[in-house]
């Protein structure tokens, strides 16, 4: 581990760092809150306290598909005219699975050759970690650091494994599809859900032959849109094409994507969201700790396992159980 | 309450009564469970303890729909060809927000006649309580009661509110759902998900003009359902029709769902699922009492409301503020 090689540098240099757009400061700031290393706990929680306090104005967007939907092209292609327009851009990740595939996103950073290189980029693999929870609150604050330290897009992917479509939605403003043509929900992995939590729906690859069945898709989905229950944004969610190869139709998402923040700032519902999701984040966060520390605790493991099997041989009542198993956890505790 | 009008009868007495499937002792039992009087918890676990002993065997179905569908009509017609046939049912619902509306369930008991006053049927309403996870938790230990007292077809309905119809799937090994033709999903206020986890779907009211168009629900519906991922139990769905006012179908619908369960007593899915359905419950039970116990602790609402707010205002991060609180429940429970 790189945290390991190098001394953990003091709290107040990395946030000065950040507060100086230093790209070495930040990187290590996000392996800081990365760390497992229970003594880099606190070291963390100051920087992250310190970068909360800045509150630039920021655009988070989340971006999800299927593998081989051209993820990557497409956060190179926006990315890039981003940049190009005068923004930083930070790409982040959400892949639980990365601490088994190794490099899953890690992949993705050689595809985005040209933002992988822009000074005005910083670009992060995600975060491993055993669960989604950890991982996501990883990335969570991974997004606080990036935006003190001036990017003021944050772009955040994900590899569509369990819930981390969920994950995603919940830290971020603008919540984008990416889709093909001509391959049903099913055949993309698409899962239930995904839809109702789109703000856009872009079918990539609208390039060549593939243009016609393209629109035909956005014609398709504009209108299955409509039967969904309006959203507490008051945003009705747009479909459209583009091929992030040819970088066309890149500059019409943003606009809509502009489109978008324009509303939600208007309506307050920007404001709003930010902070039911800070408070959903609590809120998840108790039960996390709490589950992992009942869960995790090593000397309630064996018993666990022994009440599973007679649970499951129906021996005793789950109810029963459950109730031995927390009165020694009490014990344990005191 | 009535279990506070008469005493509580002693849990050795209760287990007799069950055994000779004497309904008084059956209805005080399910009192007891569903009773939030500490006292009565030791009492209610070992009366439940005894009934997990006698392990019958049994057939737990689902049935959900929304209302106006025709449920209780379906229950009424289902549940008296099951007695005509030799066998004894016993009628649960899941409502949680019965402790509200106070007897949409109960209400359902008037409508069904001739069930209700038939000495081989037994029904009860829900039961009352704040959360879904108490209620199911007193739904799944009467079903264990009812069992102990000899009904063999256990029917558990379900009003479709929140995530109700996921607990009753959780407790059953067959889940119908009920549908009218004619209405698409939105209008029938069916949930995502609903339809990947039914065994079977019914469309109700096939009689007099709408027959025709039952019959090209449910061919639209047979065509969709092979679209979903097959099943653990390697039943492929099906979707029948029946008009419940005319006790049109129904011997169909039984016919069907016997075909369930010597299929998946053949290939041994109903084993393994009862089995883990059990430690499905220790699981999420283990769940709801740390949660409960955390968020409804008195001494920490105050602070996690002033936290709330803090982090609603970005003022302080929401792990801070996690770590914080639950630094203060560990000092308090010791």
């Amino acid at each position: 581990m790189t945290n390991q090689r190098t001394p953990v540098p003091a709290p107040e240099d990395l946030i000065l760092g950040i507060d100086q757009s230093d790209t070495t400061s930040l990187a290590r700031a996000i392996t800081l809150v990365e760390s497992e290393n229970p003594e880099h706990l606190s070291k963390a929680a100051r920087v992250i306290e310190a970068c909360l306090k800045s509150r630039p104005e920021t655009k988070r967007i989340g971006i999800t598909g299927v593998p081989g939907v051209g993820k990557s092209t497409f956060i190179e292609s926006l990315g890039m005219s981003l940049i190009n327009a005068g923004h930083s851009v930070a790409v982040l990740a959400i892949d639980p699975t990365s601490s088994l595939s190794k490099g899953s996103i890690l992949g993705d950073k050689t595809r985005m050759t040209s933002l992988s290189s822009h000074p005005k980029a910083f670009i992060r693999p995600s975060a491993s970690g055993d669960s989604l929870g950890g991982v996501a609150r990883k990335t969570r604050e991974a997004i606080i650091l990036c935006e003190a330290a001036g990017y003021d897009i944050i772009l955040v992917e994900t590899v569509g494994v369990g819930q981390s479509e969920t994950a995603v939605h919940s830290m971020v403003d603008f919540f984008l599809l990416l889709k093909l043509a001509g391959a049903g929900d099913e055949l993309q992995g698409i899962k239930r859900g995904i839809i109702e939590m789109a703000d856009a729906i872009v079918i990539n690859k609208a390039e060549g032959a593939n243009v016609a069945s393209a629109k035909q898709a956005q014609t398709e989905f504009s209108r299955a849109l409509h039967l969904y229950p309006p959203k507490a944004s008051e945003w009705q969610p747009k479909v459209g094409t583009c091929s992030a190869i040819e970088n066309s139709g890149i500059a019409e998402i943003w606009e809509m994507i502009l489109d978008y923040f324009l509303s939600v700032q208007k309506n307050g519902y920007l404001e709003a969201h930010r902070s039911a999701q800070n408070k959903q984040w609590l809120m998840q966060h108790l039960e996390d700790v709490l589950k992992s520390e009942f869960f995790g605790s090593e000397t309630l493991k064996k018993q666990l396992d022994e009440w599973v099997v007679k649970v499951e041989n129906h021996e005793v009542s789950p109810f029963k159980a459950a109730e031995l198993l927390l009165a020694d956890y009490r014990k344990e505790l005191k």
